[in-house]
């Protein structure tokens, strides 16, 4: 009844003949006159999902978490990975042939400067790497007298047989009832920053500007609706986007071709050396430019200026037309959703569900709105003691029974046209302890703080996190990742520059869309998170002396109020969930079904002492 | 009847004779084929209060502000300095010399791009600039085809006539009754950082630094009891301390040299060139060592090595002895407060009193300890408007009277052998108006906020800060200063490295004791600040999952209930407040003369609505 398109559960590739893959690669080294070679997880622009063709590092080591890195020496090789992913690398990775090692602290060049040796020729890709790694990398080989070598080629590519071909999409307009601004409008905004900046020219190496800027999607990766691509804007004249031709209707091409010429991903190279001929600035993104596109201008005798794309902060904020469209999208969102809980609720109590059921069935009821596009990434569904796994994903392998006692977490989102969605409800299957509804309490009292938080212009993310956190702090707990992330509109659910986290130094701005996600994870027991998305909007306060900002809630779903402890709540906070929940059951009881309108009732009704 | 010793009402010496000055600045420049010079507010230490032969700002500009800089070129000559000195220093600087310019935003740099020309030499003295600032003004200087000329000997020095004597303030030993740790066992842990860093050896660039390792105290600046001094410690073998012979006494140098060598300061060039020599490795404080320091290295072939002191954290850290002093150092203070708390109650209501009556009272009360080795800056003492001034000073000439309707606000400290105390209280005098008592209450909150924090280990000033703005931030309103800076042990009222400030990057440790002083100024109209020093410690929570931090408060003295609306506080917050009151009634009241108590027992009698 029940199925996901837009995510599968199987297990990823085992460790099969990956040590012939990796016998093959050091010949091909040796070959080169190499002693080593560094293998990211990235791919040229530094994406967070990469397309299959790009998938260098799981396809050498079997490891397929979403960040780490390679590095294989003569005698050496080792596989660097983060906390979430050290049992997956266990798992996924031979090893007699490779070492797991810390990714974030110590960093791998802590490793590299100690397994190098004097005279070691490291190689690396420097259209994999940004400037800032590659210097790193660079540090750590002068520390021990090695050399690092910027390799024309990537010398896996030469022995990947069966590699697969680039992804080829067909891209799409995203037509100015969704984008709310046409490309000339975007693009004006965009050279007054390159005015600012003071440079000749500005490359957009991140797919999400160039589809933010041209007002274009597409789906070569998962879950995000990008076309692959990239831009170089001049401070003045056309524009020149980089594109694979084949992912070009006539239409799409002639609405690129109204703002700017197009032209094959393989002219960026030459264009860039051409304009830095003549000494010319160029402005790049520190996050995602590649280090080669700084060699390419160096080379050519221009001059690389490195900094924040200045389109990240633009794509932030949102127009009215993708506000709009972000609360259209939420109010649809919020239908399925209340389906699914209502489903769980009704079906889980059994005990005969599983994880899986409960994905499957989330994506299904987001389907039958008729506008999903795509999840916005893989639902997190994590009952019982892998509800603590944060970043977990069910697998077939994995996949766990929903038992009554068990506190279920769902995590998930879709891409709708209009907007991107993220959400995350934690429900109780069964009785909840005392233990669990202390702590949701806490996690919730968090989100309220979060949600009706009033402050300066000016104010930054990193000055917010801490009410979300204050009343797990006074029970000794707390939560390992951060508050909240920006979210774009029909584009990543993971969009910088601001974010909610005591590394969130952007200021937040009318119009930026953030997650509001406080939790709570008990090893081996139970997972909470209680997660919506906020609009931050402007708010009226009499003798105010400077602008105040507030958040307006876009996410529209029932907090399950079985897990709440009301002895905990202020009258204030009280009063937030009972509002939020009028809202909840006035937007989207009109578009239920009668059986799920009587179970959101109960779910919205007013609680009280 | 009172009097001040340890402060001034004069005014700063106004502009005569500054312009001729000027000129034959000019003159020895162009004798030393300079173009411009650098004249910073900083001495060699870059210390907060540098003595009178360090004035060179002053001395050339008449501006006396505690931040600022020159800058003096053929044809023009500009002062910098913040917002806070604006004003002053317009009043100040002769607008026919010297323009003013801002410090901050932009820096000082962006004026001297925009004023060098093509071959300028511009000067500095590279004793007076850390290495970071000398790169700055490198980069300006390239910026415009300009040269940065490193001076040996400073050139305004050359044509001070009359410049005083460097201060020879005798040194004393400060016992291990106060200290609670030997010198022996300081160098210990020294040298253990020393080995983390895997250096040579550490100058002790800052004469605070210094003064904790060795146990010594002086007086050669106002308010902070430093002997100024150098030292240089290397991983293994004796330290050496350079400081003038004429302030040692032989029992003071006995003591020194129990531990370590005793040089004069002119020795600290050669021995670190001698040290340098082998091509050592030396680590110097990036925020305190000068530019000369890092030149003598390079040039001698060894390697400076640039980062925080990490003497610096370690003096941070109270010990057990020096939170014993702490506490008794509050409780003296706190009696002399409150005498000075029930006098203005009696006194001002009259309307006879002054600003500068406040002043000497509140340093005769505390002299009368019997205990009082300095005030550990100059009373802040403003009433009315004078009270939103955030760094008002009071002088004969803007002496107020404290008028019915005024709030008056006093933020003052002591020095004591045994701590050092820092503490603001607001005063009604008569009847305050609603909107005072709804400021007031905000700022209560946010202080209560801070002094019940729960949070764990590893909490930075930065995260708790926004506790202390929320209420202010719920009103539209704020307060443009840190919440809390770091206090020392009868060392530098203001002392790194932890604050509690959205810059404060280090996490908070048991043992550091940090102001907490949330504040609201209504410009021309009143300021409110409430400031008690705090000491972190640990605290026991059933169930808790790491370590649990949280604040003692040291400050001892009423809090203005008049000036509270109850209405607005919460249960909580109300019991804080009558345990506070309940505390200092119980500490001080032994101490007092009847009346006192008679005083104290109404302004902390339990409050209720």
């Amino acid at each position: 009844m029940f199925e996901a398109h837009f995510q599968t559960f199987e297990e990823p590739e085992s460790g099969v003949a990956l040590t012939a893959r990796l016998s093959a690669f050091r010949e091909e080294l040796a070959r080169r006159k190499l002693t080593g070679f560094v293998i990211p997880r990235a791919d040229q622009q530094q994406n967070e999902y990469v397309p299959p063709s790009e998938e260098r590092l799981a396809w050498l080591t079997g490891f397929t978490g979403s960040a780490g890195m390679a590095v294989v020496l003569t005698q050496e090789a080792a596989v660097f990975v983060d906390g979430r992913y050290t049992l997956q690398a266990a798992k996924q990775v031979d090893h007699k042939a490779w070492s797991i090692e810390p990714l974030v602290d110590p960093p791998p060049e802590n490793w590299l400067a100690r397994h190098l040796i004097a005279g070691d020729r490291l190689g690396f890709d420097p259209w994999l790497h940004t400037s800032a790694a590659a210097e790193r990398l660079a540090a750590a080989c002068a520390k021990a007298g090695a050399e690092l070598v910027a390799v024309d080629g990537n010398p896996l590519d030469s022995i990947w047989t069966e590699r697969p071909p680039p992804p080829l999409a067909p891209a799409a307009v995203h037509g100015t009832q969704f984008s709310g601004e046409a490309e000339a409008e975007k693009l004006g905004r965009i050279r007054s920053e390159i005015t600012k900046l003071g440079v000749d020219a500005l490359v957009l190496s991140d797919s999400h500007a160039v589809a933010w800027t041209f007002n274009i999607r597409g789906a070569d990766v998962s879950h995000t609706p990008l076309p692959l691509s990239y831009a170089l804007v001049p401070k003045d004249g056309r524009p020149t986007i980089f594109i694979d031709h084949r992912k070009l209707s006539n239409s799409v091409r002639d609405h690129l071709e109204a703002t700017a010429d197009v032209e094959q991903p393989d002219a960026l190279a030459p264009k860039l050396t051409e304009l830095a001929r003549g000494g010319a600035s160029i402005a790049l993104d520190s996050a995602t430019a590649a280090d080669a596109l700084s060699r390419l201008i160096v080379a050519a005798g221009g001059k690389p200026v490195r900094g924040n794309d200045p389109v990240s902060l633009l794509k932030a904020v949102k127009n009215p037309t993708e506000i709009e469209g972000t609360r259209r999208a939420h109010r649809r969102d919020a239908v399925a959703l209340t389906r699914f809980l209502a489903w769980i609720d009704r079906e889980a109590p059994s005990g005969k569900l599983t994880e899986i059921d409960a994905v499957e069935a989330l994506e299904t009821f987001r389907r039958q709105t008729g506008a999903l596009k795509d999840v916005s990434f893989p639902t997190i569904a994590g009952t019982g003691p892998n509800g603590a796994i944060v970043h977990y994903r069910v697998t077939r392998k994995s996949n766990r029974r929903i038992s009554p006692g068990d506190l279920l977490l769902i995590d998930s989102g879709a891409q709708y046209e209009d907007g991107t969605t993220d959400v995350t409800r934690t429900i109780a299957i069964g009785e909840p302890s005392a233990e669990m509804r202390d702590r949701f309490t806490r996690v919730l009292r968090g989100h309220i703080a979060i949600a009706r938080a009033l402050f300066p212009d000016g104010t930054t993310g990193a000055q917010l996190d801490t009410l979300a956190r204050q009343f797990l702090w006074q029970a000794g707990i707390d939560f390992e990742h951060g508050t909240g992330h920006g979210v774009g509109s029909y584009l990543s659910v993971h969009e910088g520059p601001a974010r909610i986290s005591k590394l969130g130094t952007t200021p937040l701005k009318r119009g930026m869309i953030l997650s509001n996600e406080p939790g709570y994870y008990k090893t081996d027991a139970y997972g909470i998170r209680i997660e919506n998305l906020e609009l931050v909007v402007g708010t009226d306060i009499a003798g105010a002396e400077k602008p105040v900002n507030t958040f307006e809630t876009l996410t529209l779903a029932p907090i399950d109020g079985r897990l709440i402890n009301l002895n905990m709540l202020s009258g204030d906070e009280l009063d937030w969930v009972n509002d939020y929940h009028a809202r909840v059951r006035h937007e989207v009881r009109p578009h239920l079904d009668e059986a799920t309108r009587v179970w959101l009732d109960a779910a919205t009704a007013p609680l009280s002492l």
